[in-house]
Parts: structure tokens; C-alpha cells; sequence
């Protein structure tokens, strides 16, 4: 590609040579000059200076420290982002129905589909046209998959679970498992559990994509619900009933309870933990391992709780005066009693 | 279903139309005419009186509230978890073994199993009556399955793992994974890491829950044990050595670290941690995202150390304050000091 | 196995019967006399007067309190870990290729391997002579394992995932799914998610082990690495990007987000989480449950932010007094304020 022509098709402006060609995408420190990279941190922007690449998406404020070619972007890393899918040449999945994959005769599957090796479908499910479903990958019974959707090796979708269009499933995703109801039986001996049944279903919106090893329980009652263009990342837990508004991304290893709702447009950050029956407003941003206990109901509003590690001895003391908080307390309340004595003797005195 | 059947099935007092018929469940706000609902947590209570559900199930307490049918129960949730079985028209799992399976020769099947397709299961390995096991599963050699466990997709048992009856285990789920163990060979240049042999199994016991994606390493010397009707949530990471009572329930994102001993009855709440070596006594109770870190000995005790999320620049205060407790404790130390040396004075001033 | 024999084979001095036998460990409390046990955690030292063990590996330190035959180790616990070695007797997998794995035409598979059923191998792979890849394992196109890799059921390598020689994943081990990797297009109604291509893929150096479950991303751009004998167990994070030097060990449920460097020889413990871009010193130790928020810079240090669960009233009383920090420190300042004021009005008295 000319620059001249990412140019062009993405709409940037282009300071430099438009004759110069690109064929991959690197780092500031790593690229070469076939290469583009990209600014999208202001803060690694003394990079610019000793780049090799061949280009750099950058804002405009950062255009003048760029001594090669650039393409100003208003967001570089969107820009970036964009033009780097010219460079993804990730193997195109085999087209067709691979012989090992078993079909459920009762199955409904689209024309121009791409199913892998041992790949399971199971009865009354539909996949839609453009579906990629990569080798051991499990489709329950009555399962709807919309258009394009991209389904990675090794992922288990349970009975009834629905799919929009162009849903990606990263491997080892399961979607659908029983949600986490049990109910405590007591006995003369103690008691024991029993399983609540789970009857509800999970439904994704369009362009969800879900990371690798995630989680999404089935609906106890009702459906398990993340509306459209939901972002999750890895080894994280959905609960039964959970519902997810649009746009919401997700960082891994998060965990959201049973029956809490999230709202649209939030972000919770890696190790973050939603409990149970929560309600989150609108655009909330939740940070990295905090955990919401109770509803945030102002949209846009940022939560935090984590406790930034600190070298270990001066943190052994910190947590031992955190225990004596209280007796610090009363120690304070005894001076403040002692003080306003004081004041009143040394009143007295002045009388 | 007659709302008259039901009350006689379950033994429960019904106070409303004997004849009214119901097919499914719902949410007490959700629920059709044709549906059964419950409450289980009082706090819902005001939503019994705009429901549309066909019947309720309630307390004797929450009884009056309830406009239309009432199904009384002494236990709500559990009654609704009995009459929700009724309910639950998941597709049976075809009878037989699949073609595509690949069962060992020395491996012993009873007569009445399900084995789906792409299924493997090792050499010695035993399943018994009643058993399902979906697509993908792969048992290892020298397994042993009691009568009716039922296995989702995608599941591992390593080699020599053990499952009492009626254990559940939801797709992904690991068992028998070597544990984390690693000895530290000092040398010349620095060193490197030399595996432990794991040489344990793994053993559940009858009616153990696992969900999706959970992994239970087998032991190093000795075996990794659950006894019977341990309830395990997604995502859980149950190390080497670890012995887990009867009837304990771990909810989502639990990790319990290696030759940690649980007792009966506990509760663990999601997000939870119990260090390596540690014994917990009978009917603990862990919050949310806490850590046990030494022995808990007292059975019945709750334990906790979460900390809800709280308005970031507020967080960001307290925590500036948090790592200068030490400093706080010694400025209240010296106002003390001062303040005997005052009272001391103030005494001398009165004589 | 004569204990003459074990002395010999692994240098160690034997006290005791010469010709006693064993075949197999066991734990200091379960141990038969046909077993040997060790003894690596001092605490544990009374152990050693009651073990019934045949035999037992110890220091020299703790050589006296073994009433029993004593192999007499530096470290007896990397002796134990290569004695026990001899009797870890997992079935190996067999020769050959099973029929029912699918190999692609273009893979490159060596002559003496072990692939299991359903086994799939895409074009373009290299699969090293003695790797045995058990049942279900997906390896997609162009990836590349070294000699001797173990691959347990159900792992997923994406494309372009190298691993060195003598690799261990253990089950459901996904390396290579896409990073975290989203830019937000604002728009005039919100804006929606656009993925960013993830274009690096992984390299794990020789002798690394990854636990069940756990998920390594490939970099968005370059590669993301782990060097050589890195050990990571269960259910851990590691984001795109992400670099790990040689003989780092990382414990069970930790998560590390994108881009972060963590130097060699480093300890990170279960359940810690290291943000995104921080860059870590070699040798450095992280505590259980604590979050590595900003760079570690100076070699050998430990860093801690765990909170030990406590009581749970005893907690919420502790949590209500961290709330109130700032106040506390504002009435401190107020008596250190009125102490300043009772001196200089006792000075007056004194004049």
C-alpha cells in the first residue's frame, strides 16, 4: 500500500512521501520502514524522534515531532486500527462442512458457512450465513446463530443460546451452562443442596465478542442478556440473569454475579467484581480489582476500591494500624474530651 | 398442571383456584396467567401484589400480601426449586454410543449410557449406568464414573480422577490437572525450576456440582477430595492436596490454594481466596473477594475483608490517607504525650 | 527401589538399613513403610517422630529428630521432587497417530509422536519429534512446537503460536486467542467498539508450563513472549503483549494485563494482578490477592496489598473507620492546632 492511498481510503490527511509504500504495521521503537505505527499514548510521544517506520498515525498535536511521514488522524488509534485490518492475513477458515464435523440431521445451516473438524451441531439449531465455526467447537440443541458469526476452536454452546450477527467467541467460551442456583435443603442430619433448575436462556446482540475461557451462565427464570457490541475479555464470569447494556466492555478476569445489571457505555476494568442484584448506571467505569457491593446510580460516575501494592514490611505495618483503626479512634475522641477540659480550664484561668 | 396437583405433590397448602392450570415458570414481574412464580427474598415483597402469575409460591408470612393463587411453603425457594424440575424440558441426551466416540477397548461401559460424539474415553476407565457424557468430553485412562454423572462438553478428567454418583460437571471443566507444584534448583548460574511429580488423583464425591471452566488439580502425594454435594460456581481454581467437606458451596472466581482443608457447610462467596496450608472450620462463611490467610478454627464464624468500590477521588483520598496511618498514630502519640504534660501542668497550676 | 539404590542414583547420604525397599511416597502422616516421604517445611519437624515412613528425605538440620532411615538432602525437597520421578507412573500416551486425528495435508508432523483421537493440526504446523498432543487439542495453521511439547485434551493454539522444546499445557490451555484490543468510534448517537487486529502471535521459551485453563493473548503488533521455565499454573490472565522473563513463576488465578514486562526469577503469588504497561524488576516477589499498579524498578523486592480476612463484624467496623480516615486526620490537626495554642497559653502562665 501507498500512503497516498491509506490516505485516501481512510480519510487522513498525509504529511510525507504518498509514494511510499507499507506492507505491515510495528511499534514506534520496533518498525521498520515498510511498516506503519501509531501514537495513540501522548505520553510515548518522544518515540516519535527515533522511529524507523514508514509512517505514524498521530494527532495533530503530535504531527510536529514526527521527523518521517504521518498520517493525522482526529483518534490515531481508530485510524490505526482501521488500516491495520489490511494487514491481518489470518488463514481463511476452509469453506464448507468439514466430513468429521457431526450434524444433527434436524440442524438448519446456511450455504456459505466454514464448519471445522469434529464440530457438533445439535438438533433444531440454525447457523446463519458466514458462520466460522472452527474445529471441537460444541452447538447445543436449539441454538440461533446469526450471520458472520466467528466461533473459535473448543467452544461450548449449550442448549438454547442465541447469537446476533457477527458474535466472536474466543476459545474455550462457554455459553449457556447452568447458572449458579442451588437452594439448601435443612434435614434432622444437617441438609443438603438441590439443584434450582435453570430455565431461562442467554441471548448475545450483534458484535459481541467474548475472550477466551469466559463464562455466560443461563437465565434461572428469564434470559442472561448482553445487549449488542458488549466487549469481554478473558476468564470471565457472567452470572445467571445478568444483563449487559450495549457497549459495555469488560476486562479480564472480572467476575459480575447473578441477576446484576449493568448499564450501556460502562467499562470495568481487569479483577473487577460486580455482586449480585446490583444495578450500574449508564457509562460507570469501574477500576481495576473493586468490586461494586451496592447500585451506582448516577451515570458516568468512576468507582474504585484496589489497593496498589506497596513494598512488603511498610505493608505489614499499614494493615496492623488499619486493625487498630478503632482503638486510634477512641485514642482521638479521648484527646478531643481532654482538650476541650483544657480549653475550659485554661478559660477558667483567663476568667 | 393443576395448581391441586401440584399443592399435593409437593405437600404444600394451596389457597386459591384448585383447577388453575400452570406450564412453565417466571420472575414475579415477568410471569404470564399460565406461570408460577416465587419469593424467596422478603424484600421483593411489594412485587406480590402487581404479579400476574398464575400462583405464587410463598411463606406463611408473605401469604397475605399475594393477590391471586398462593402455593404456602415453609421453604419458598426450595419448594419453587422442586416444582421448577417439572419445568424443565432440556433435550434428553441421545441414548447409545455416538460412532464417532473413541472408547478404549479396556475401558468397561455400562449398558444405559449416553455417549455423544467425538467422546474419548481411556484405557481402564469405568463409567457407570445412567451416565452422560456430551460431545468433546475426553476421559483419561483409569477413571472411574458413578451411576448418573452427567458431563458437558469439552470437559477433561486426567488419568485415575474419581466421581461419585450423580456428579455434575458443566463444560470446560478440568479434573485432575497436574498441581502447581515446582522445586527451585539453585545453581551457578541462577537456577531453574524442576517438576514435582504429581502423583495423587482426584476424588468427588456423590452429588458435587462443578461449573464451567473450573479446574480441581489432582494431589501430589495423597489425593485432592471433595466429599459428596460440594457445590462449586465457573471459574473456580481448587489446588493440590485440598480437602473440601460436605455441602460447601464456592461461588464464581474462588481459588483455593494448594492443601487448604474446608470443612462441611461452609460458603464461600465469589471471588474468594484461602491461602496454601490453611484449615477452615465447619460452617464458615467468606465474603465476597476476601482472603483467609491463617487457620479459622471456630465453627459458624463469618469472615471478611472486601472493600466496596467507593467514588474514585474519594478512594484515592482515603488510600492517601491509609498509607499514612503509621504518621497518624504517631502524631495522636505525641498529642498525648503533650496532653499528660499539660494535664500535668494544669494540675500544678491548681495547686 | 533399595534406598542404597535412591542414595547412589541421587547423591545423597543415606542413614539407616541400606537395603530397605521402597516403590512408592507418601505424606509424612500417611506414609507405609513401603513408602518414602520428605521433609521440606520445618514446621512441619515433629511430623518426623511419628511417620511410619520406610524412609525419609530431610535436611541435615532436622537429620536427628527422624527415628527412622534418613536420605540426607540440601534440599530435600528438589530430591524428593527427583526421586519421586521414579514412580510417577501416568500411562504414556500412545505411538503414533490416531485415526481420527485431522492433520493437514501441509502440517509437518516428525516420525516419533504421539497425536490422539480427534486431534487437529493445521496447515503449515511443525509438530517436533517426541510431542504428544493429547485428545481434542486444536492446533491451528502455522504454529511451531518444539521437541518433547506435552500437550494435554482440549488445549487451542490459535496461528503462528511457537512453543519451544519440552513445553507442558495442561487442559483447555488457549494460547494465541486475540487480545483485548478495542477502539471506542464516538459517533454522533454514542459510538460503538471497532476491534483492533491483533496481528503478533506467542512464543513460549523452552520448558515453560501452563496451567489448566489459563489463556496467553498474541500481541496486538509484536509478539507477546514468555522466555524459557516459565511456570504458570490454573485459570491465569496473560493480556496481549505481555513479556515474562525465564524461571518467573506464576500462581493460580493471577492476571497480567497488556503490555506489562516482568523480569526473571520473579514470584508472582495466586490471585495478584500487575496492570497494564508496568514493567517489572527481576527476582521481584508479589504477594497473594495484591496489585502490582505502577513499575517495580529495584531487583529482589516484595510488594504486598493483600487484606487477611477478619471477623466479620470486627471488618465492617475497620471499613467504616477507613471511610471516616480523612476526618480522623482533619481532628488530629484540629488538637495538634489547639496543643500548639494550650503551650503558648501555658508559656504565657509560665512567664
Amino acid at each position: 500500500m501507498k500512503l497516498r492511498e491509506l490516505a485516501e481510503q481512510f480519510g487522513l490527511e498525509l504529511r510525507g512521501d504518498p509514494e511510499h509504500q507499507v506492507d505491515g504495521v510495528g511499534t514506534l521503537e520496533g518498525a521498520t520502514p515498510s511498516q506503519i505505527s501509531f501514537l495513540a499514548n501522548p505520553s510515548y510521544a518522544t518515540q516519535l524522534e527515533h522511529t524507523a517506520a514508514g509512517a505514524v498515525v498521530v494527532a495533530e498535536a503530535n504531527a510536529a515531532q514526527c521527523k518521517g511521514n504521518a498520517l493525522i488522524a482526529d483518534d490515531p488509534y481508530l485510524a490505526y486500527a482501521r488500516i491495520a485490518t489490511l494487514f491481518d492475513h489470518r488463514p481463511a477458515a476452509p469453506a464448507g462442512i468439514h466430513p468429521s464435523a457431526v450434524i444433527d440431521p434436524q440442524a438448519s445451516i446456511a450455504e456459505n458457512v466454514s464448519i471445522g473438524a469434529n464440530v457438533v451441531v445439535g438438533a433444531g439449531s440454525e447457523i446463519a450465513e458466514g458462520c466460522t465455526l472452527h474445529p471441537g467447537v460444541v452447538v447445543g440443541t436449539d441454538c440461533r446463530l446469526g450471520p458472520g458469526c466467528l466461533l473459535y476452536p473448543n467452544v461450548t454452546l449449550s442448549h438454547g443460546v442465541r447469537l446476533g450477527a457477527r458474535v466472536i467467541l474466543h476459545p474455550g467460551v462457554v455459553i449457556g451452562a447452568d447458572g449458579f442456583g442451588i437452594a439448601f435443603a435443612r434435614t434432622n442430619d444437617g441438609g443438603h443442596w438441590e439443584k434450582v433448575p435453570q430455565l431461562g436462556g442467554v441471548s448475545l446482540g450483534d458484535d459481541c465478542e467474548i475472550g477466551a475461557n469466559s463464562c455466560i451462565d443461563r437465565g434461572a427464570v428469564e434470559d442472561t442478556v448482553l445487549e449488542e457490541d458488549v466487549r469481554v475479555d478473558n476468564l470471565v464470569q457472567i452470572g445467571h440473569n445478568v444483563r449487559i447494556g450495549a457497549h459495555t466492555a469488560i476486562a479480564g478476569g472480572a467476575a459480575i454475579a447473578g441477576s446484576a445489571r449493568i448499564g450501556r457505555y460502562c467499562l470495568l476494568a481487569g479483577r473487577s467484581g460486580v455482586n449480585g442484584h446490583v444495578t450500574i448506571a449508564d457509562r460507570t467505569t469501574i477500576g481495576a480489582d473493586s468490586n461494586v457491593m451496592k447500585d451506582v446510580t448516577e451515570p458516568g460516575t468512576t468507582w474504585n476500591s484496589n489497593l496498589p501494592a506497596q513494598p512488603m514490611v511498610r505493608w505489614q505495618r499499614i494493615f496492623a494500624s488499619l486493625l487498630r483503626l478503632e482503638q486510634l479512634n477512641k485514642r482521638i475522641r479521648t484527646l478531643e474530651k481532654a482538650q476541650a477540659q483544657t480549653n475550659t480550664g485554661n478559660s477558667e484561668d483567663n476568667d
